[in-house]
């Protein structure tokens, strides 16, 4: 019920962006999106998760979720706004199994689609001025332009890791906690702020967020390197071959073993990739991210627990940390 | 001492990027507004026009200008961002005679950089929650994304026309009422809303920023072909060069002579570049755009005047009017 509600308060939001003469710029938007184009369907949409933590937080709160709807939406865009650059900065071609926006338009392009998106992101968030009051808007988008300033500064560090050597195990998590943590973090946060909770149960459910939103990046990083390709529509190994400094990447590093004498800033070749994905797997750099994705999972469900969340919300919360951080890889 | 004010609130706003780790990126910000880096200064800086519109505005509507500040740094922060993303997607490796952002640290931190910037025209537009109220704040952030996404369909055309023959004349004016219009307009509608006037004066008001937004993007580009280098910081005919389907083009292109017979997408050889210019001279493309910029030039002035600013910052207001649309190339 979550879902269909996000896409249709979703496909409101984008309209807004659907003008004579834009037609194309539009279905960049809606492609992107997964709602049109090659491959569009379920798999391009893919899981909404951001928007669905953030209504089943003000839910398990105690609050109408469907208030939060505009919320829900500009999360979601500001989200999709970041893909659409990382992919042009990565050089990234595929993504959910289709050929990314850039790759298909050009990089120029690409860039002001995302920066239409970003545009709707906080256009959408608005709507929250009708569904609640100005002051929990005001709040909301306090939230949502410190945010976004954030996902900047971890995209930042992620960009100038690629060209550093001597990256340490420890300066993974002010990146991922920038890139990632932060907008999972605020999908409660906003939660929170639409349901008019404050105190400690309000800062539980941050605390289940921000938990969550690290676990997520961590089993991420395992994903871009063992996943199943199908699932992910990438290649397999794709943050190997693309030389992604990722959790298990500096923890191997880290242990000067076989691995970090064969690492070479910039990618590994195809040839060599699974040799080098075995030779991370054999020196325990799979099974430390394994364990670190496990740990924060579970410091994110005792969080959940203490907010004494609204049974059956609580229960769908519970469930998606659990498969965000702990899908068997 | 609208200017200093601006800065202030400007180093301000962008204090909100200086952090721990992230060096690097507020350096690109604060170079980017002039302020710091090789060839900073009041030439690198600007004139701000968009703040200075909008704080004049509110004070010749009677308001008090010092409180409209956070949303003055907002719709410079919007522009500077739009610039930072333009030289990347045109590849314009000048900017008021300074490198720009990309050719100094290539395209994807420069792309990051501009969505940093982004996110600092939000965040300082919350601002105006303090300064004024919320309600106030609401309708200002109303109007910041709705010109943002504005400003990105005007991009997307700007870029569209580029690969594409046979633009008319006509279609020029949708194009750089999204571009450049919306947002000289907003500064008016801001200053407006922060003076707390409605009726016919703010319509007034709004119409003497919506002809001088037009006037402003015909006349510069005027300068974008007869403009004196040393003054614009960029190499002369820099608009020939690069193929921009400006106003004289669009008029010359149109008019099928001999300039329409020479031209080609996607620029002119420096070689040519000087007889062609000339060639658009002679067709009346000068006299044409010239015209053009005063005619909407003198609608501003006459909205401006029906306005009933008050008299001091009226004067400054006709005064930026008249430097914008008619200097005299």
């Amino acid at each position: 019920m979550l879902l269909p509600a996000t896409e249709h308060t979703l496909i409101k939001a984008v309209q807004a962006a659907n003008a004579a003469g834009q037609e194309a710029l539009f279905r960049m938007i809606t492609y992107h999106l997964g709602w049109e184009g090659k491959g569009s369907g379920p798999k391009a949409v893919g899981k909404r998760v951001r928007s669905t933590l953030l209504l089943l937080t003000c839910a398990a709160a105690g609050g109408d979720w469907s208030l939060a709807l505009p919320a829900a939406a500009s999360v979601e865009l500001l989200h999709n706004f970041s893909l659409i650059h990382d992919d042009i900065q990565d050089k990234s071609e595929m993504r959910r199994g289709r050929r990314t926006l850039w790759a298909i338009h050009g990089a120029a392009q690409a860039i002001n689609a995302g920066d239409a998106m970003f545009s709707l992101a906080h256009l959408s968030l608005t709507g929250l001025a009708q569904t609640t009051d100005v002051k929990k808007y005001t709040e909301a988008a306090k939230m949502l332009s410190q945010t976004s300033l954030r996902l900047t500064q971890g995209q930042y560090l992620d960009l100038a890791y690629e060209d550093t050597e001597n990256i340490k195990l420890d300066e993974y998590w002010p990146m991922v906690w920038a890139k990632t943590g932060v907008l999972i973090r605020t999908c409660t946060q906003m939660g929170n702020l639409v349901a008019g909770i404050d105190g400690r149960q309000a800062k539980a459910f941050t605390t289940f967020g921000e938990k969550l939103g690290l676990a997520y990046q961590v089993h991420d990083d395992l994903l871009g390197i063992w996943g199943d390709p199908a699932e992910m529509g990438k290649s397999a190994y794709t943050d190997l071959l693309s030389g992604k400094k990722s959790l298990p990447v500096l923890y191997a590093l880290q242990k000067k073993g076989e691995f970090a004498k064969r690492w070479v800033n910039g990618g590994i070749p195809e040839s060599e990739v699974a040799e080098l994905a075995q030779m991370l797997e054999d020196e325990g750099a799979r099974e430390y991210t394994r364990n670190e994705a496990e740990r924060l999972t579970s410091e994110a469900l005792k969080a959940l627990e203490a907010a004494k969340p609204e049974p059956e919300t609580g229960a769908a919360l519970a469930e998606l940390a659990e498969e965000l951080g702990q899908r068997r890889v």
